[in-house]
């Protein structure tokens, strides 16, 4: 547990405060406190009900960790959950973890159950500098919730590398792969997942920039629309990343229809040749003794010449189909 | 038939009353009663309409048990049917039995042909502790509700296992499968049900939480929400199931197709590398009188080197295209 | 045409009058009046113009059939058009037939062409009970409608049973079949039918049952409302099983894919098995003077040793790819 | 330009005025003018500006030609585009062209390049009785809008035939067409075309027979309702045909992979019958010296006898896997 | 930066002015002023904060260039961001660049990186011809968008000539080819920025065009709905043009399915005349020495006249299935 404390017009955070402080700090509204609890122990959940007495079931809320975002308003505080992706979030693994946070008219609570690089920042600019702090609570969230949407953005963009980078995959790959099945698949549930939570999202974030809550100021609302906008740019994206990952599927199919096309016909192409050919001989091999072509000088040797001419026809006729012996200008392999 | 009398203050349930105090019992608006049917006999249904007077539709609905989940409205009761699932549902075959509740001012009455372990549990707690008991009908209720709706979650679980599951043995799998194709289909019914279910109960529930009913107090509508978000989760994950299991039907379309490719692949090296062989030697098994070559010292010898040439030249040819002896990287399998 | 009259407390219907009676039926508020035209003549049209003066316009779409289900509202009546199922539909061929209904105070007026069971039904309970005339036009309208919609249930339920049918044919037929595919379009159809028809006469019941119009009385809204309960679920179902036979095509063409990639593995078994055996064959079949092998005492039977062993080899092979003798555990057929 | 001037209570058209004539026309409110432009000139042109003085937007959107359907009110005229089927429209090739109209409270002004059937079947009519003009501009529109709307009904009917004929040919070829694609692909086309159309379409007399606008009269709104109900129907339908069209595609497919299979299955029996014989045929054609069958006397025709014996146990082989000599019950060609 | 300043009633545009006159020019409201940054400086965005004092947010979202289209209204000017098509897009790669526009009563600020053809034509418009400034700042800010969104008219044709260029080309296509595929899935990127540009712009130009912000003059409102129309019939055609490019991979996989079923089918007809041939051949080939056949006058001129009768009556078979000496009425090719 972190505590910060911003008195008005001072040029540092006060982080010497302990919880035995915090209803005397929290009285005085001139102060901004900031409360975070990282790996939240019994203890801290203490805090929530009996120092800032929220609401039983946003504790619950807060204290598990499988809900989607939400926001709820009480008297004097909000509550809500957003996601943040994680470090090692990556396009086929796209993983996000909750945070919660409650916010009064002069404090914040976060409560996160993993490190977050929004929140650290945070951390790290109020500790060089009050100047976030003065314009209030709201404007200190803003802040986090700002960090961490837009640490969605290289996320979006790894979705777009991996489209691409499977997609030419797929046109390079000699055969039917199922690797890239496998990875098609994953990418298409991080894409839903992505989509589900950022949608979630954004109906708080609509709602936080809104207006609807006075506890976030009418200055400050247009940081909130900010967030919003950044946010919904990633939702479109991803929107977009489930038609084309939808699309992969198809292209994979495709591209592996063509490739057995081209393995059928070479096999037809040999067949075809070949076959006659044999046959040929097959009926010079015969054991009649009435053969008179047998016994004719050039006989042997016609036929071979025979032979030589009707592969000649066979392969004039598959070349006139267009199946060998194109430019392969049509062709990317 | 069981009833479940509360008398303020009381510290145990009243189970001792019978059908014939009904009246009075509900007449004092200070008790809490809880009417439990199940398997409810013609008996039973002549208590809803000659003690309680419900309305006679909803009477008709409760018999019936082929309704969806909703919610009716009337002067002094709510009559509604929610779904919950049974004890032997699972992935592939989810299956649902109604709930059909009547909510007074100052009692309860669940009507159901099978055994519930939601109400099970609350009839344990309430013998146990009346705690639930003293905040009146909507919170008892909610208590039924919120383990009602809580046991769909495993079965969610059970939903994201199966996928997985068919997925991983739709990648392993040595040949196209029926019995697997026969598992999706069973798993995309049970997903649409589930579906069709929890956006009807959906809808239900938010109207209970969304304020709308007097009958259920404003110090009650949190935990009704709270009920709403958890079946929201069931909602929002069933929804991606059913892309999910849209998209396996593909997957296995795709591998069937990746290995019909290996598959004639195979064939056409095998066609393609011996039939030319084959014709060599019928060539040579030609029984021209006039045939050099067949008496040669070491004709039969370059013969079978010429074989081995052409065949090797052959299988670098297919190797060039890349159909074999390829590193099995890109492959599962 | 058949002219029900009920008077007030009375203990039969009336079927004794004749159109000229209608005006001063009509006149009297203390009667209720019912007209069936069934197979109208144009005598009949003009009942509805010079007797009941409707508008021109809804008397056209009564005459004309291809309307779609719809409610239009007049200074003292209503018109609408509902759509019964016919006796012969079901499932590969869904027909409906149009009902035309106005409403009044004291009136109803069905026109239709084919016989309804629904209204039959009603017909033969007025007969032997007035109950249900007591309450007024618009509860004997009520329970024409309710059997109407009742009747779609059934083949509700046909739809059901065809697909599941067909979805067993598919997995049990020995090669991709046409005619399979011309039930499932057949299928697709129906259920596009049912599905256009139910979600407009859900609009008109919704609204007939939504209070809007003063003509159906308060008290009797519940029951129009269980009508539009009953439609809902129709129509629920309906949108579930155009999913399903959606799917059907997709199982069908995998179905397909399994067994095309099951024969070319046979193909491809035995060309791979019988190809190398005969080249051999082949060489020793080649006539070059100088083949030491072929004076050898034991060279025949070595090669056919050699050849088995070869065989052998090669079933291995494609029992290790798991193509050939493998238990059927994965496989329904 | 044609100018139609009728005169309250006149039993005949006079169609005797010329373009300097409308000014004073149009001021006498008794009067009923329709100005129609047909293959308009600029000098027709100008006749919108200078003496209607429409907005000169809307007399740019008359002149151009690409636009939807739409809607515009003005203070004294409302201005709208609609699309009627040209007569050479049909179910591969669905062309609608514009026609653009000013509504005044006594004036009509059509304008329009292409000939339409509406328009010109008015023109007879109220040749030949004024009947229609008596009730207003608004009524005289009605007809021709009217007219219009009807005119997509035979087009509708052109791709029920359409679907359900390429339908019965894509189960009748012998083999997969790229013909019937094409025509597939032409009559998608054609039903998005006449979706997009008819849904703006939809909108403009929506707002037309919504009561909007005082230029039309209540007592003629049901006209106008009139019309929108045929459109709806138009539209409905062809929200039908695209989902019917998109599965053509997939039946094509399924049908052409159904095909496939046969001919891998003839195939597979030809070469797993014939390549077995004729290793046996190489066998025995080696040319050992010490090979003792060759010897006997009835090896020939034991071996012969062998190979039909062979056959014969492969043909009931494939007849038990159901790929030859099956009844042709489950097949339609 | 070039300013452009109009002084009511002037004939000419003042082009003299420098960053310095811009507070007193504003603050004279009888002046227009254009502040086109093209390719901004530091310095240049100095002037959207100390000279407009515009809200920081809105300087961050001009400079940055991954913004949507979007519009923000502040207490005396409007903020909003369009896109505009670069001149180097094309149907296989649609990009657009931003334009971010300040609009205040009395000036106009349009920021760019890129060089916009709607711009340079408005000033060239406006150096000719004052007449467009005399109606305002809305007015002239009209003239800019009405040519930007009248430039996204060509790319939409363009896609429309691609996608019948591919749907040809496909049919045509010898065999299946990755080119295409890839030429579909840039085709679909394309679309689909397209509409998601077009969406979001909609939405901007749709308020603007609403009469909500009173910068836009009422009499000006039309034109703004005129720019509205044409951006909403490109959308209408790119949602289209969605279905047809997600249509052009159905077909080019029916047709490379067809083009398979016709490379197995000549296979199969190769395999299935040869092979029995040539096990006749084989036959005779054996070495049995007693084979009666072998020895009589004619044997051998009976088994190739056999072999002849046979291989008619395969083709017979074959052209009675369809497969060849078909007319190729129902072929493209």
């Amino acid at each position: 547990m972190e505590i910060f404390v911003y008195r008005n017009g001072a040029e540092k955070i006060d982080e010497s405060f302990s919880r035995e402080n915090l209803p005397e700090l929290l009285a005085d509204k001139e102060n901004l406190v900031w409360v975070d609890l990282e790996q939240p122990t019994a203890a801290d959940n203490k805090i929530l009900s009996d120092i800032f007495h929220f609401h039983p079931l946003t504790i619950e809320d807060a204290i598990e960790t499988r809900n989607h975002p939400k926001v709820e308003s009480f008297n004097d505080y909000l509550f809500f959950i957003v996601h943040g992706v994680t470090m090692e979030t990556n396009s086929t693994n796209f993983v996000t973890r909750e945070l919660n946070v409650y916010l009064g008219e002069n404090f914040i609570v976060t409560y996160h159950y993993e490190f977050f690089r929004s929140i650290n920042a945070v951390k790290s600019q109020i500790r060089a500098n009050t100047f976030v702090c003065r314009r209030g609570a709201d404007y200190l969230l803003h802040q986090i919730l700002d960090r961490l949407v837009d640490l969605y953005l290289p996320v979006v963009d790894d979705f777009d590398t991996a489209i691409t980078n499977l997609e030419d995959r797929i046109f390079q790959m000699k055969k039917g792969s199922n690797k890239i099945l496998l990875e098609i698949m994953a990418l298409k549930r991080s894409v839903a997942r992505l989509i589900r939570i950022s949608s979630k999202q954004l109906d708080v974030l609509s709602r936080l920039a809104g207006g609807e809550f006075p506890l976030i100021g009418e200055n400050i609302l247009p940081f909130y629309r900010d967030i919003y906008d950044h946010l919904h740019r990633v939702s479109l994206l991803a929107e977009n990343y489930r038609d084309l990952v939808g699309g992969l599927l198809n292209i994979h199919f495709n591209v592996v229809a063509n490739r057995t096309n081209d393995v059928v016909k070479i096999l037809t192409i040999f067949s075809a040749i070949v076959l006659p050919l044999s046959l040929i001989a097959g009926i010079y091999g015969m054991n009649f003794e009435n053969m008179p072509e047998l016994k004719t000088r050039y006989g042997y040797f016609l036929t071979l010449g025979f032979m030589v001419l009707l592969a000649i026809a066979l392969l004039f006729y598959f070349w006139r189909k267009g199946w060998i012996f194109q430019s392969e200008d049509d062709e990317v392999e």
